[in-house]
């Protein structure tokens, strides 16, 4: 039965039993933590053989040069040459960066900021910015543009992606829209991937104002969880076919295929941006650390060996989501008090409970020792119009830890919902 | 006999002869490049122990924390209390960040530029924000403030350090003096030391601007090339004692110490701008390369072995260095063509021709087949007033090559010299 379908008193039971099984969770004292999308040991250990690749003290890219020395301010070669294809760009159009895309990010959003995009004023300098953000999204995509002033307007997300009417709308008409934060694949945290329709009519984008970018984060392009996974469109393609190839930024890092913190960044672009940015970028740095990405370049050797690498990670992953999405299911489906899409990739299951009801599940799990993802960071501002949505990060507890902490869960969303309609 | 002494038949007859020293030198067609203070890959070899330290298959911290994962924002603790006696801070005054310095002296005058130091107006809103430049200096230092539309005022440097009255009247009269730029020990390319005096003057400043901040690049502080080094005073040490301790940023790295670009890099200052600057920093990155932080951790274990491993550098870079200085002694002190001084560390030799002489002498080198420093690069806009100053970069070639490309030197000096006074 559904909950809503409940009379008062069947839903007051069904609340007591929940609370009950509720108090005897917590006096488990459990410690977990679901809140973000880190790797599992299990994962890290996947990719231990790059840490002894060096060890035949050979520090030479193929171009002879010695990775242990200064220089090669945009990347070595071998480096462009192993990624490119990862973000499907030419090995001129891609910039390889230190371990962390998001700081890739964070940089673009401020060249934008103090120097402006390919000649055009500095976003300072403009009376206001305005940044588009399909939601539920990534919280630290939001932090950047909330720290540099940025007013960001909620783009309500489809199956196939964001709404694509409305954003075509928005930045005809209104030229101090400057960007939107796109996960095109394997979206963070809904897991969807974009169809076909949308990469084209991003592409196809003509905004008012001429340095409006898509921050195109590809953080998850070669993250499957199924065997047969599927491909989103090339946007830059797509975008040099209509004479806008300079609409967009692509990023992507392999965080989550050797190691969050010590991989490799990198962004893709037009050859006109890529050249813009890097002569900006050599103010700041002399080069990144080339002996990471020549550790990279031996471990893999090409860019099909790193594709076959993730079905290891693939093997550890699948089973976690199972045991979530099997858990929600079983417990919640039945009761018509939440939604979610099974995701074929990515890091996240994006659960919807009954409007105002989030914050409440996830307190609940917190004083129960769950620490999920908080309420509302997924999107701007924090602040979750309907308070429904919560993102479920299943990689790094071990699957004991998980089906124990999901047991927790789907029993305070059944408490959070019965409150919820009882207060009705 | 000094060159100015000479009359014109004997300078012409000496110019000849130089000249067809330059022209028996350019036939040999060498390619050198003493640009940059870039180590040589000798001393690349003394830290390749450290590639291997983690061969163990141990990742985690002293505090269990495993390195190979996202977190840890400010850099692990072992790896802080590694480098905080480099910078003479205690644990909680240090962030470590990545593998450049130059980037996280970028990522300050960007903070300050956008978001403001310590609550201060952000200098971006500010109708003129100017920064002292020490002179000769550092090119990549000037290339930061210049990229943020900084004005650059040339402070004289002296053998005790900047010119101090200068600097203690201008930032007390103009509140649009918002920092300066400093190369402490072993000054960039000069190799002077600041004496206590200086130290305890910039620690005791009392600028007009609240936010004004000095830039300690304390690049060399352990890059001695004598075995008796002197050590400037600590300047957080002297600032605190007059309660001026929110005054300094201080940077240091392991760029010459373990591997430029592979290395460690970090920042030094109170607790007040460190707590203000580690909350900005976690907008753009979760955590810098925690594994190569470990990695320092494991190779040196202690900053008593750090501090002896750099003798190891010392023995492959004095001589190198006084190659240099005997070459300058025999062929230009004789003439009267020029001065320097013989640094006791850092990783220059600061070369004054006679005035308007320098472009020329790199100019005729160039010609020749070894790259120099650009004439000019030692000052703010790359204008040297006075045409004289030129860095040489002796740690990169071998000795031979080193011997060879001051024996192309000394001529071009002589004859730009004789060119120059046979002109007037």
């Amino acid at each position: 039965m559904k909950l809503f379908q409940m009379n008062k008193d069947e839903l007051l039971d069904f609340k007591n039993k929940t609370q009950s099984a509720y108090d005897s969770f917590k006096a488990l004292g459990l410690s977990l933590d679901m809140s973000r999308g880190k790797p599992s040991a299990e994962q890290l250990d996947i990719s231990m053989g790059m840490m002894k690749v060096l060890d035949d003290g050979n520090y030479s890219d193929s171009t002879g040069f010695d990775c242990r020395n200064y220089g090669v301010l945009d990347g070595i070669s071998d480096a462009k040459k192993l990624f490119a294809p990862m973000l499907g760009v030419n090995t001129d159009e891609i910039i390889i960066f230190g371990n962390s895309s998001l700081s890739a990010m964070y940089w673009c959003v401020q060249m934008a900021y103090t120097h402006g995009v390919l000649g055009a004023k500095p976003w300072s300098k403009c009376d206001k910015v305005k940044f588009l953000c399909p939601v539920p999204g990534y919280d630290r995509h939001f932090k950047v543009t909330e720290f540099f002033g940025v007013e960001m307007i909620n783009i309500p997300m489809t199956a196939t992606g964001p709404d694509m009417d409305m954003i075509e709308k928005l930045v005809a008409e209104d030229d101090s829209i400057k960007g939107i934060w796109c996960v095109p694949q394997y979206s963070n945290p809904d897991g969807i991937c974009y169809s076909d329709e949308t990469v084209k009519r991003f592409a196809s984008l003509k905004p008012k104002a001429q340095d409006f970018r898509i921050f195109w984060d590809n953080a998850y392009c070669i993250h499957h969880l199924t065997d047969s996974p599927s491909y989103i469109l090339n946007i830059l393609d797509e975008a040099k076919k209509v004479g806008n190839e300079n609409i967009v930024y692509m990023f992507g890092s392999t965080s989550k295929i050797t190691f969050p913190g010590a991989g490799v960044a990198f962004l893709g672009a037009s050859k006109e941006n890529i050249d813009a940015l890097k002569e900006a970028l050599g103010v700041s740095i002399i080069s990144y650390d080339k002996l990471n990405q020549l550790r990279h370049v031996k471990f893999f050797g090409t860019y099909e060996n790193l594709v076959e690498h993730m079905k290891l990670h693939t093997a550890v992953l699948a089973p976690k989501f199972n045991a979530v999405t099997d858990m929600l299911e079983a417990e919640i489906a039945p009761l018509g008090i939440g939604d979610w899409v099974k995701p074929e990739g990515g890091y996240f299951v994006s659960f919807n409970s009954l409007p105002g009801c989030a914050k409440r599940i996830v307190q609940l799990c917190k004083e129960a020792g769950v620490v999920l993802t908080g309420a509302g960071a997924t999107f701007p501002y924090g602040i979750d119009p309907e308070d429904k949505n919560i993102r479920l990060s299943p990689s790094f507890p071990t699957t004991d830890e998980l089906t124990k902490a999901m047991e927790l869960f789907v029993i305070c969303v059944k408490l959070a919902s019965a409150e919820k309609l009882l207060s009705e």
